[in-house]
């Protein structure tokens, strides 16, 4: 059979529900293609299954902070329920009501090009008059080393979605999925070794982040191997891991969490004359180049792997396909980004690292960031430091990083002082409330000059 | 004895400190003049201790609605010998290497002004070449109701650094720090009533935080009675408090939380030909119109009483000293602020009554502040709204409302916007990072159409 839509959406994941909606919302009709969960990997086995395992953890940290509160250890059980809940128990019927209330029309199944604005699946044929979206995301990477896919380690689905907790479990990879699970499971009460062929932890992010994530995790009992690879993988009763070193370690599970490979081997991309199996590139407008109807949003077009950056992508590229001129602003290595570990990383914008190889005359002002009043009630004497990356030429931010405990919340601020790049002299009459660790904008400014 | 300066600052709370050590650290010789503790009410009597009495209110109800966490009741004896602390036992010791390291000359005594420039301590008369500066502060108001003066009720002072919980607290005043007492207390253990003349409490703030805020406090045991006030007062082994509805309660300390008034009465204003007793009116520049030597900052001048506006004043008359061009603006009503309560309440700029009572054509959009992916783990099921008030016109936002737990760090985002008036349009491009909390903007923004 085949059907016509005004926009065919490929993966019901965070990306292709938002942007299926934006337009459903407007008056367009639109179907949504998914053989998996819809609401995809970030709601079930990712996001939020880590964060509803890794808000307690950093929640009863902050607590032994606080003179008063009277605080026993985790109750393992209660976390694993309350993540259960938060993923639904691995059942998408509860995100159906929010696609029948805008009457998106939801198929399931895999959904595949098959040629210009045609999608198949099974027998179907949906056809996008207007648009079809590509938003179908990425899976884990499980890199050939020796041994490894045949151990049949954890990913990321695994390790947001385990029911019990391994005794002795070994990381391979310290990017954002290796530091966290660390954090969750230590905490949880696995024994953690975390090895990572860096020379430090999550690499993108500030050489203090790294080093505050690293001492975090190591207060937290994680043994940490940096500038080590596994080169060979085996299971048998036990998982043992040979590093480059020479040494071997033993765990009871493995996680691998090597990054991201983009869905995109078997889409059709080859009925329209694209490569299949690599990032699908696309334009600012989220537009595949050369193809006037086809665009790709979320992790599939490789230009920022983040939920909130997906659905940004998302909403751009339904105000595309809809007419209006559109172009992504906020994007790529300088997204706003944060990692969930105790100390908590929120960043913004470039590195210094990143300014000065873009050529910017850049200078970085640091302070505590629990450096100032409010710093007595939050994140007392906890590790975190605030970093501004001012462009010198422009006297705007260009990047923040900031670290500590419970920052999450703080670095909106400064993802709308560099995205809309508010001059520091007007940064300067945005006074923080006294006593909160906002204040450590002042200190930032002061430190700056100003 | 007469010594110069080239400014003299009379008063060492924290406006006084900060104009002083902006002031010296530029290489002017201070000299700042204290007849109380150097660090003023907000260090020893207002924030800080309240702040520290409130912090573990917080965290413990939010800890409560953690899953996994086990928490107990709180310690109340802990939490006061924390309060100590972070009040230095009301030693003021601590405050001084800041000074000394500035060289910054301290004075101790009242000092009052004794004509042009000149400010007498005792037998000594301090001169300031290029100026002097007023940041005498403010001090509780206890309006002559009958019998209250005799009864010696708490103010800020006693409510922020008794040392043991009275059982039955009566509290006059439904201002902040009528609230904000109301909810340390009541959590400490007292049977608290808040006796208010309003309709509504924090009559300043948007209704519904006003609303959110008593039923906090009642959830919390306080019993609050609106639309009433105090006739009269008297204690005789217990306190009881007459009400102009013809009812009387009884309690075991009384609390007057009427406002502040400034401290002016006896500062030497007469010697130079002004008016004792009220606010010392400034002009933009901090500067007391027709005196081009005498600046007030902080409380005393009455634009906003706020610790953090009187440090912004303080930076901005330093600078006006020093001879660079300044004008305040963040100011009066409109200046950013937290209240501490459970649901805290954070605003900046116009609510939206005052946005239209100013003339604007103004438009609200109200979500719940938890009502997105971060408020499954932050706040969750919490009390908490969060609204825009847009500027149709410019396109803007002229106000920010925010309330809920742990809202305090999210203001600062709002502040920025409004203080720089950050288009809109560039709002849409700031993503909030997923899942956080601060996703609020992203459905603000939705809401508002965007």
């Amino acid at each position: 059979m085949e059907r016509e839509f005004d926009v065919v959406v490929i993966g019901a994941g965070v990306a292709g529900e938002v942007c299926a909606g934006r337009l459903a919302e407007r008056g367009l009709s639109v179907a949504v293609v998914e053989d998996r969960l819809v609401g995809g990997e970030c709601s079930f086995y990712a996001c939020m299954p880590s964060k509803a395992l890794l808000r307690p953890v950093e929640l009863l940290n902050e607590a032994r902070r606080v003179p008063g509160l009277v605080v026993g250890d985790l109750d393992t059980r209660a976390v694993l329920k309350r993540r259960d809940e938060v993923i639904s128990h691995l059942d998408d019927s509860g995100q159906l009501p929010w696609l029948e209330e805008r009457d998106i029309e939801l198929v399931r199944g895999r959904g595949r090009l098959d040629g210009e604005r045609r999608v198949r699946v099974g027998e179907d044929v949906l056809v996008g008059r207007r648009a079809v979206v590509v938003a179908t995301g990425s899976t884990p990477l499980v890199p050939p080393i020796d041994g490894l896919a045949d151990a049949h380690p954890w990913t990321n689905i695994e390790a947001t979605t385990a029911t019990s907790v391994p005794t002795r479990l070994a990381i391979l990879g310290g990017g954002v999925v290796g530091v966290e699970m660390a954090q969750a499971w230590s905490a949880l009460g696995s024994f953690v070794t975390l090895v990572h062929r860096g020379d430090r932890l999550i690499e993108r992010e500030e050489p203090f982040a790294s080093e505050q994530v690293a001492d975090g995790l190591r207060e937290s009992g994680v043994e940490i191997r940096l500038a080590a690879s596994a080169t060979r993988v085996s299971r048998n009763g036990v998982v043992r891991v040979s590093l480059d070193d020479g040494s071997e370690l033993e765990a009871d599970q493995v996680l691998a969490a090597f990054g991201r490979h983009p869905t995109s081997d078997d889409i059709g991309l080859e009925t329209v004359g694209l490569e299949p199996g690599g990032f699908l590139r696309v334009d600012d407008a989220l537009r595949v180049p050369g193809f006037d109807w086809l665009y790709a949003v979320g992790d599939v077009n490789g230009r920022a792997l983040l939920t909130h950056m997906g659905k940004y992508q998302a909403r751009l590229a339904a105000d595309a396909i809809m007419g209006r001129d559109v172009a992504i602003r906020s994007d790529g290595a300088r997204s706003p980004r944060v990692i969930f570990t105790d100390p908590q990383v929120g960043a913004v914008g470039h590195t210094l690292a990143a300014a000065q190889e873009a050529g910017l005359r850049a200078r970085a002002v640091d302070v505590e960031t629990s450096g100032n009043a409010g710093g007595s009630f939050v994140g007392r004497a906890a590790a975190g430091t605030s970093r501004l990356v001012v462009d010198e030429e422009r006297r705007v931010i260009v990047g923040a990083t900031i670290t500590g405990s419970e920052v999450q919340e703080a670095l909106h601020a400064a993802t709308i002082a560099v995205v809309a790049a508010v001059p520091l002299d007007d940064l300067w009459h945005a006074v923080p409330s006294f006593p909160t660790r906002s204040e450590l904008w002042l200190k930032l400014l002061e430190a700056y000059g100003l």
